[in-house]
């Protein structure tokens, strides 16, 4: 069997690259180890910059993003018994964030594929990568799929990025002290906007994922274990930590998914070897407070886009060698901005009686000044290509 | 003796205070351990805030500062092989900072209390406070001073804040894992502007206090004995961090002073106890990377001013009672700009690979963000009162 890119993952990452690939009349096959069921049912991220919206629009695959998602000018920063919102419509006019369920895009992009014939492949078994150095080719089942290009988009934990030999990638990581508690609850949002919530017994995230639909985050130590949190736990903690301003109440409601997601920051450099290239969290991955890994994902996969175009419809290898370089200098703006958020608004054990006092200063300058309020809404919407 | 304001320490905070009270008619008398000539040479800060500027010819002592201080309209920032200048006159254009000595300050005010009488006494040994609850007096030399208030200016290894039972305070405080070498040689500046340089050797400062005479910085270990550092070694070392980019020469000459400087960031709250007041470093430092240490010092002897004025015009003691609350947010600010751009500029030993990429990724957003570069700019000429 044998394609012109190889995809490893179908995950947002992988299916957009496939969809994109087809509009340019490029062809792939997609291979994912899980089911078609669980990768549109795995709840991950929610919010999508301008840019991302722009992306699935454009692509054609925005019908119902643009139908059911809801826009947002702003957020919330809640602490010290006070509300402040980060005005969007103020601070960076012309974008705004969309909250849309990562497993939303999958599914619109799984429905696209399909639809025009796209051979995705699921439950495919030992996945592996081969011959990346020149002769690329991927092996699942006792089958053997040949490329000229592999694109590994399978996550953090995917096969695509440990098939690297040893010394080429450097990598960066830093481990957070702590976890999040993710829930999501068949209850109506108990605000418009996302709050995000400082607070002495940690950080708590209210967002929603329609007007149904909310989800919630908890700081939790980085060995908790969802099955310790029953519902009536999950819901005195969020209302210990949400209802710190007069007149907010949180509606509570039947709790119907929990997950602990770790916290961590990792990159390895460069996001490519050979015939290989890495998109998403097989490259890099980010503490979810700033809410910029799928964004991510979608900015690799159109720099990637381009670079495939150019080199299957010219023979240059130009933009394919630069991808990394390309893709790097956004990866770390969002670095640095997720540590930053999560520095921000998490409590941090080891932190003195100096720090939490910086991290009240640096929170209420950032509700104060506009230039530094200006700073968060830029980065969380999202920096200009 | 009796006066109505005692000030223990003949540094900018106190004499301005001497000063200030003078202009309202309020009678004070400054007690300071050290000689004339030493207050007077005591090489410091140079940086003014506008708003410290203003205070300083608003109070009838800024002829010479107007006249010899060079005003700038921005910094730079160099790193990475390339100089980026903050560009003060567009980011915060109705303000600018002025280069001028702490110590031609101190001259300034010193002249100036002596011309209109004021009771400035050097060299007292022993200085203590004694009765802050409610009697205060100050005794030095087998002498006694009664006052209505005490005043303690006297930095942060003064005897003022010591003389809080305690208890009373809260302290906060941070030292870093490193110190500042300061250099005074005389040769024209190399460049107009300050230098604040990021370097894998260490941070290094080109800084100016007039046309003939340049100041520089060099991050040293925190046991540094400036001993260690004849002059050959501290031009090498400046050029090594200075001369980074294309066309930089640094301009070398004598040097005719040298220091090492600790570098703490601390707070005591509140900052009185009973009738003593604290203003300046008694009461809270900064590492100098901002520049915040003197401005800071200002905006106290302001704040204390007004609310001493009260209390002697009508007796009543509200203004005097919130001077702590009313220092302390801009305390906090510049504690965190301090510590902002301290770890925005200098390299820490235990700093993994991820660390340092996230401190490049920090430099190259705020040398690239209108809005991050403005955060920079607006701390740096000081925040509005």
């Amino acid at each position: 069997m044998r394609t012109q890119v190889g995809i490893i993952g179908a995950g947002p990452a992988g299916l957009l690259l496939s969809h994109l690939l087809h509009l340019r009349g490029i062809s792939s096959v997609v291979l994912e180890r899980r089911s078609r069921a669980h990768v549109e049912q795995r709840v991950r991220a929610g919010v999508l910059e301008q840019g991302t919206v722009d992306t699935l629009v454009a692509a054609g695959v925005g019908e119902r993003l643009l139908r059911e998602g809801l826009p947002h000018s702003g957020i919330e920063l809640r602490y010290g018994g006070a509300a402040h919102r980060i005005a969007f419509e103020k601070l960076v006019p012309d974008r705004r964030i969309t909250v849309y369920g990562q497993q939303e895009v999958v599914k619109d992009l799984i429905a696209a594929r399909l639809a025009a014939g796209g051979d995705l492949r699921f439950e495919v078994p030992d996945v592996a990568v081969h011959g990346l150095a020149a002769e690329p080719y991927a092996t699942f089942g006792g089958e053997r799929l040949d490329c000229e290009v592999i694109a590994g988009c399978d996550g953090f934990h995917g096969v695509s990025r440990p098939a690297v030999p040893e010394g080429v990638l450097t990598v960066f990581a830093r481990d957070y002290p702590f976890a999040w508690l993710g829930v999501l609850a068949r209850v109506p949002p108990s605000a418009e906007e996302l709050i995000y919530a400082r607070n002495e017994r940690g950080f708590a995230l209210h967002s929603m994922r329609s007007p149904e639909l909310s989800r919630f985050y908890l700081q939790v130590p980085p060995d908790a274990d969802a099955g310790d949190w029953p519902d009536g736990r999950v819901w005195a903690e969020l209302k210990a930590r949400l209802e710190t301003v007069p007149g907010f109440t949180l509606a509570t409601g039947e709790i119907v998914e929990k997950g602990v997601t770790p916290m961590r920051s990792f990159v390895a450099e460069p996001m490519q070897y050979g015939r290989l290239y890495l998109a998403g969290d097989a490259a890099h991955i980010v503490p979810p407070t700033g809410a910029k890994g799928l964004n991510l994902a979608v900015a690799d996969v159109r720099v990637l886009t381009e670079a495939l175009a150019a080199f299957f419809a010219t023979g240059s290898a130009r933009l394919l060698d630069g991808y990394s370089a390309a893709c790097l200098p956004r990866v770390w703006r969002a670095q640095h901005f997720s540590w930053w958020m999560t520095s921000l608004l998490h409590t941090f054990d080891d932190d003195d009686a100096y720090a939490r006092r910086l991290q009240l200063s640096h929170l209420d300058y950032v509700t104060s000044s506009e230039a530094a309020a200006a700073t968060l809404a830029e980065n969380y919407v999202g920096m200009p290509c």
